[in-house]
């Protein structure tokens, strides 16, 4: 397998586990409707577990852009692997965005609120406030990358560490969650806006394009200070 | 010990966990109702990787028909063991649901819901659309046999594969569960609906024969896609 | 360390987890209070993995009467060693109820209900009819002991297998502490009893003594069956 | 890396986890708002699993001067490097609490309680009993350090000792934080309710110094019980 379609696959099935938890947690009639912060959370968490066990060794999975531009400006990623990446990300992002419309099909037109129905899709703030929910998505990233790069270190995690990722994400999603969804990732949150504008979605609303370049930009910037600050520390 | 004593003793205990936690959320009385999707999926995932860890060195632990029938299919599984497992299978539900039925056995008669009761044995859609219902379930089945699938390539999991499994399992039920209960197994959905057409359980109503069919055939569907892009990808 | 300290230490700090949960969900003015069935359970799993992991290697971490009278049935474990490893169970048992009582010590005047008080130290039926809260204890340790010792099969699970036995106590009360609380041992129902009963807890009603024979006797019932099942089987 | 550096970025990673999921269960608009007790508490067990994993080998990861002083004082750390370690990790959460606030600024100006804000920084009771608050502190810390060098014994755990103590700190907060908010560790309160009387929180009031030596003494005797306990039986 090709790291690019490794990419693509994960991507694919970080967002089939996340987006497809927000659906069954916000559209109704679902079984999972309202079943709380811990469900959404927790299947986000696995939703990059899973990937990084089974195309870790292929292509480090980092299904996030801001993560491949980070690694790649240390040093510790080839420039010329970046575009393809990003390439796989975004598509995986939007074939998995398109199965959780089709797994929750009934369910779109039983849902009156358009802005929960884009909230399946891509984050939004919780008090709109770009500078504010931009130093948000900055710390929350800062935070990831630099921890994942962290876990990388040790020998001990060698074996665990996609277990380790997985709640280092249930951990950023539990605390950092709040204010603005933890987006963190360009590719998480852009695919699947770009998916929700084109999807013939019942009931749909605006993709609130306004906001869009938060969670691209913002997760890029906390990367690099993530990855720079590991640069110098270790 | 056999590989059928093996496939049926582990369906048993998935079937004692997942049948049992739902009786514990529904039935009234019961010192655990209402508390939640997450307890509901959480007992799931471990009635999956308990097995796992027990069995699957003896018979590989699949505990569903879909997943030994797609095996064969992609010709990692013997077609002349099929039959056994799946009776396997089928008896090891059938037992589990009857002992899930012995340990509730006064909080039957205390609620009233006869949709609730026939929910413990096996899966129902959130909204009856039998072609939505169909492709959420082959969804569903598809992510659950090519991640499976997957986690069995890398060495790293080696030990801890049946966690890795486990996590699947939780993920699947906390972003799939919502629309039509995640039954991704036929084994686990109509081998527990006889038992309930069988049982002489307090109050219950008819086993919805006219969904049973769902739950059987759109999961081996979704595990044959499964197992195939699993062939072509890795 | 002898055995018998690590059976009474290993006991002390299962009931150190799994009472004081109990005790901060029900407690008036708890920070914890009415946090759910997933916050028990989880305590109480890993109140069995901790114990697992540190005592172990030392005596086997049994923690629980009927699983050591059950091995000894089957020739797992000495005989002689049995008085000695019970006597230690309950005086675990007994101190980490104590222990409890001081860490809550505020709230036990501010809680009205002394049959939640009761239930702290103790389990009780949801729904008061022996014969069925018999079977119920029994299926539950069944399963507990069948399950625990097929752990132990596989060489897969050996660093692990803690966690996997913390896992499987999660699932069993997850799925089974509906109808009677899930004792499955009869030193952490009747040593905290005894305590409950000794202590100048604010406010206590009585010990309930009529049901307590049942989370003694059921849970050797089946930790017997569930190890002759196991020595048929494997 | 120093071990100075470590302790520092290891007890910041505590609290940006730590505080993290309280501001976002408090603060008011916040998504994870009232998310429940399972939501705090594995945030900040993750938040001592990561560190462990990531500095474990560099400084030993304490995060705690309780376990700190405790160690020196039964000869298992070096006295000359006490003072250097206490100051790294009030440091280190002094900074994590800054974060918090920043990646939370404009939910604070939304909230009237200025208990719950005080909340997010720093331990309080819920029934305020200075003696009883001090001994449910001694009697948890008490658990925590016995069972944290409890758990270095087995070589089992070798790998995945930092997940081990993960699970004890999210049992610890289930069972004991009930009662005073299970600080356990005087920079973990001291530093952040420093940093709340220092920082420009919107509608903050008073920083309870009444109670604030409470969670830095307690933590300390119940650590040293702990340790000498551990020294007696081990």
């Amino acid at each position: 397998m090709s790291s690019f379609t490794a990419e693509l696959l994960g991507t694919m099935i970080l967002i089939l586990f996340g987006d497809g938890v927000v659906a069954g947690v916000l559209l109704n009639k679902s079984k999972s409707q309202n079943s709380g912060w811990i469900v959404i959370t927790t299947a986000w968490a696995i939703g990059v577990a899973i990937p990084a066990f089974i195309f870790g060794g292929i292509s480090g999975a980092h299904l996030n852009p801001a993560l491949t531009i980070a690694l790649a400006v240390i040093g510790k990623f080839s420039w010329s692997q970046v575009p393809g990446y990003i390439i796989a990300q975004f598509l995986g992002a939007m074939i998995g965005a398109t199965l959780v419309w089709l797994a929750y099909l009934p369910h779109w037109a039983e849902t009156e609120d358009k802005s929960a129905k884009l909230g399946i899709f891509c984050t939004g703030p919780a008090i709109r406030n770009l500078p504010a929910n931009f130093l948000t998505e900055v710390i929350a990233t800062f935070i990831l990358v630099f921890t994942v790069l962290g876990i990388g270190i040790p020998k001990a995690a060698d074996g665990i560490s996609p277990l380790v990722v997985g709640l280092l994400i249930l951990a950023l999603g539990l605390a950092y969650g709040g204010p603005t969804g933890y987006a963190m990732n360009p590719a998480r949150d852009l695919g699947p806006r770009i998916a929700h504008a084109i999807l013939p979605i019942a009931g749909k609303g605006d993709s609130d394009w306004g906001y869009s370049w938060v969670p691209v930009v913002a997760p890029i910037v906390g990367a690099l200070i993530g990855a720079l600050l590991f640069n110098i520390v270790f």
